[in-house]
Order: structure tokens, then sequence, then C-alpha cells
């Protein structure tokens, strides 16, 4: 949560001035994202999002996430999009990093996603997966081999010294133990690309007094080729759990500590997902495996960064407890769990029924 | 739940030759709807409702719904229009019974709506009831004056013979000797023209994969004067409890029988009634009365209607012990029930944080 690179308005005005994009009237730092700086830049000609790119980016990669942006624009789902400088090219450098322009897109993420918007994203994370077809592959740099490594660093860190801390460490290794034999071979499900980070922070939103709608896509710079149900794990992960007080305030709730799974939001997500895309049976039995994957890869990033965070940083820590909690709760459920009925309320009451 | 009126092809089709519809294509009965026979017209020239008015309905108070539906309509709320027939005139005769045609609204109700539907149907609600400020009035022939002779009139029908049937009535008899004494005078609220029946079946909604939007108001023919705040408590009667059952497979929920009340829900409709028309303190006071009146009026015409229609007869007859839960529910509320504060969950996470 933070901008890593300052910039002047000297150094973006002079930047802009290989851009088509008119005179720049305002520019601002914006406080989300954790791996590039971000800026939004207001000229004459409207709202731009200029990026640099910082850590755990090679430039080199950077056609293959436009193109992967390219494609699911031009399937009508809103994504950022690049903007050429008055040479064609869309990558250029400022203040030594890789820089990026690209399109603003109106509306704003939902805190609290409801079933609705968990089916709408489901819906769009298909047409990601449709859209990525045929494309060339990149390495998943935080898969299930990236995970003991990231586990193992944790201990070179400084949050080792609580005893909570440890246990939780522990507990992951245990878990990490069980998971990866147990891991789908590379043949075994549909592969191709994904986003990976596909956190409600990702997704915008636009709404008024009667309507809502899914406006658009953003940070695509996790993507990365790997299993189909592996993305669709980490939306249910992401999308699927309340904070207990927040879900208690609703309607009850049975919690089990900071978070609780709900199985009408999940059911939410697939049936959006198999209106484009129709799960084989595999990917349906290897969903709960799936979902402790994708729980461990978020306790473990986050564990990592806890550890490797200085507690004066100007950074928000997220919290690793939230995820160890998904991960008890995906190792818990049968293969068939996918697989039962779920009511998501969201279908039409069929309005007025004609009678023939 | 009937067309009480059947018709020939050859009388529709008699009947739209005074019209400027083109040719008959089809048409079929609408099987929902208590009052009045609905047919669902295809012509050349597209889809219209025809309405025949049955019991319940003076012809000459028609002109009042079709301006209420006219003013609202002219506020950007889509609710069915009248069509004038070749002469101008929109109200005609057919099959002996007053008859109208009014244009199709597309879309479907919603048999479980969520949050999100309730805070746009609180925002209709109120909507029509600024469409309504300045038109004459009609007196609501279903208020609490009619309730002692509904009440009363049950012991005339034929399902007073079970036990349990009876406690009912006793029950609603009491309630309502509580009840009476307590409901506000016409002047200690503010009144107007108030939908009174706006169920989830009567509100239309349009959706595709990323999109939803409320699409439109329907059946407009108990509409009357009165508390305005009233028409809220309706809201919250037909809009805000679950089936037990449904409740339960979400997240929990603490049923008592067979209806929860959502909070949030609830909460909802008042957050959307109030972006266009907040509530005084004194209807904000008088919620949890109107809001047992609400449950109290439709239970009575339910148990009216439960003695009334003959056990073989096509019509679903609806079950007013749901409606006695809701009383009880109310009855217990206090009066700073709706004043405290309840998570809907609606709010916008804010989208990117501009840092400043």
């Amino acid at each position: 949560m933070a901008v890593y690179t300052p910039l002047s308005t000297e150094q973006v005005r002079e930047f802009l001035n290989h851009y088509d994009l008119g005179e720049l009237v305002a520019f601002q730092g914006i406080a989300e994202g954790v791996e590039n700086s971000n800026f939004l830049l207001q000229t004459t000609r409207g709202r731009f999002i200029l990026t640099l790119f910082e850590r755990r980016m090679d430039p080199a990669e950077l056609p293959w996430f436009l193109e992967l942006m390219g494609r699911l624009s031009a399937r009508g789902l809103s994504c950022p999009q690049p903007i050429a400088d008055r040479t064609g090219r869309t990558l250029s450098q400022l203040a030594g990093k890789p820089g990026v322009i690209v399109s603003f897109l109106p509306g704003s993420s939902q805190a609290h996603p409801d079933a609705w918007a968990c089916r709408a994203v489901g819906r769009a994370l298909a047409e990601l997966h449709e859209a990525g077809k045929g494309m060339g592959a990149r390495a998943n740099r935080l898969g299930p081999e990236a995970w003991p490594v990231l586990l193992e660093a944790c201990g070179d860190g400084k949050g080792g010294e609580s005893a909570e801390f440890s246990a939780l460490q522990a507990e992951a290794g245990q878990a990490l133990s069980r998971l990866l034999p147990a891991w789908p071979k590379p043949e075994a499900l549909p592969r191709g690309q994904i986003h990976a980070d596909l956190f409600p922070d990702n997704v915008f939103f636009l709404s008024d007094a009667y309507e809502r709608r899914l406006s658009g896509v953003i940070d695509f710079y996790f993507a990365c080729t790997d299993f189909l149900t592996y993305d669709l794990a980490i939306v249910l992960n992401a999308w699927c759990f309340e904070e207990a007080d927040a879900a208690e305030s609703r309607s009850g709730g049975s919690s089990e500590g900071r978070v609780i799974f709900r199985p009408d939001k999940a059911a939410a997500v697939l049936e959006g997902y198999e209106s484009l895309r129709p799960l084989e049976p595999a990917e349906r039995a290897a969903l709960p495996v799936l979902c402790q994957g994708a729980a461990m890869r978020f306790l473990l990033t986050r564990l990592y960064d806890w550890t490797h965070t200085p507690p004066d940083a100007q950074v928000t820590r997220k919290d690793p407890w939230a995820y160890a909690e998904r991960l008890r709760h995906f190792m818990r459920l049968s293969p068939q769990a996918f697989s039962l009925p779920v009511e998501t309320g969201l279908k039409d009451g069929g309005g007025r029924e004609v009678k023939a």
C-alpha cells in the first residue's frame, strides 16, 4: 500500500510530452497495489493511470500481460488498455523504472461483495479463461514449487519471535506436507492463462439507484499459466468468506473464529463461472484441494511479508491468520463438497407466469 | 392466481381492431394477479398486456390509477402505460368487463430478493411517493377501519373448523385490540399516494452476466391515499423476511418458525428510501406500529380468502400464518428498533484510494 517511486510534476509533464494525451492538469499517487507504483493522471484529454513497475516484474514479460488484457477487452469485459506513445511504444522508462500509461476504468470495488457480485465475478473469470486460449505460457512463480521456499524464508524474518507466529508457521508446514503430494499433476486438469489475484479490490462496479454493473477488472501483473480451476479456487478464497462480526450482524451465522464461509456466495461464483465454462468432473473433484492450495499461497506470502516488513514501515501488513482459517476450512471439506446443490437466491422469480 | 374471464381469439381480435396496435399474433392468460384477469397479447407491433377488471374495482377510479402510473413513468421509473384506442379512450369494455391495454414491461420478479434489490425497491417507493404529490385522494378500503370487519367476516367462511385456524383468529383479534388504539391519527404523519401492494412479484428486474437493473413496477390497483410510511411498512413485511429453510442454507440464521427477519434487508430498504425522501423522526418512531398494521392487513385478507376460497378452487391460497409470524415479530420491537444502525454490506469499497 504505497507509492514506492515518488515523481515530480516536472517528470510527469515531461513524460506526457511523448504521448498524445493533452496537457497535465494534476496527478496523484494511488494508495492501492503492493507491487507497483500507480498514479492517477488528470490531463486536458481525460484521466489515465501511470504504472511504474517495481520488484517482481520483468519488463520483457509486459507484452504478455498486455496481450491478455487486450484479448479480454475485445470480449467486452473492460480492463485497462495500454496507450502507445507517439512512436507507437507502450512501454517506456521513467525515473529509471519501466512505466506504462493505461486507460482509467470508472467504478469502485466492493468491500463486502454479495452473492450477485460473486456471480458476476465468476462469469468474468470464465471470460478471462476463454480470452487466454491460444496464448503462450507464463510460469506461475508463486505456484506449489515456491511454497516450501516461501515458508523456509519466513524464518529469516523478524516475526518469528512470537509463540503465535511460530505456531502458525508450524501449522503451515504440516498442512504443506499433506497438500503437496495431493496436488494435481500438470496434465490432470485443463490449464490456461489465469489472473491469479482476482480479489475484490481488483474488480470494479458501477451503480446508481436502480442499476449495478460489473464495470471492469484490473491488476493483471500476477497473471500466469496454471490450472484454470486454481484461479476459481483463488476467487472462492477471496470472495466467499466474511469477517465474523459482519456476518453476525446479518443473520446469526455460525462463527468459529475470524472468518465465516458463505456457501451461497461460493455457489454464486460457480454459477457465474459455469454459465460460460462448465467444469469438468475432474475439475470439480479437485476444487477442495485447489482451494487449500490457494489459501496456502496467500497464507505463505502474507507470512513472508509479515516477517519481512519492518513494523514501522508505511505499509499495512495483511493478516495471515485469516488465510490459515480458510486453509482449515478447505482441509475439512470432502471431495464432494462442491458437487452438492446450494441455493444462491439469485434465480429470477420467473416474472409473470404465462398460462398456456 | 387465475384468469377469471376467458376470452376467445375472435373477441381479442375484434377488440384490437379499435386500436392501432397491428394484428393479433397470439395471446395467453397470465397466471399471476388475484384481482384482475390479465392477458399477454402478441401483435405484429409488439407485446402488450390486456387487463379486465374483476371484483373490487370501480372503473370510475381508473383515471386515478392511470394518473399515478403516468406521473411515476414521467420520473423515469417504468410502469405500464395505458394505450388509447383510435377514439382516444384508454378504458373500454370487453366481455362485459371494463378493460384496458397497457404497455408490456420486460424483466422478471425476484422470488428471493437480496439486500441490493431491497435498496432499489426502497428508492422506487420513495420515487412513487414523490410522484403522487398534488394528486387527489383515494380512500384506502383495506385500512384499519376495514380490519375488524374482515376479521368478523372470517367467521362466515369454511375454514373456522380447525383448532389451528380458530387460534389464529383469536390471536389476530387480541392483537387488533392492542393495535387499533395505537394507530397514528390521520394528521400525525405525512400522507400521500401509496402503492399499498409493492410485493416482490410486482417489481421487475433485468439482468445479464454483469448487470442488473430494477426495470419496472406493476399492479397499481391497490394504490390509495394513506400514511407514506405505511407503504414502507408493507415493503418491510413483503421484502425483509425469508423462509426459514432458505435462510438457514445461507449462514445459520436464528430461526423461530417459518419466517426469519433480515435486519440487513430492512436497513437496505430504508437506505434506498431515504436516499430520496428522508424519514421525519415521527415517521421513524411510528414504523414498528405501522409494520404491525401492515402485517395485520395481509394476515386478515389472507384469513378471509382462506375461509372464502373453496378448497377445490383453481387458486393457490396464500398462507396467513407467515403474516402472523411477521405480526409477532413487529409486536416485540421497541419504538427505537428502526433508529439503530445496521450494516447492509452495500456500501462501495471506495475503489482506488487516491493518495493526496
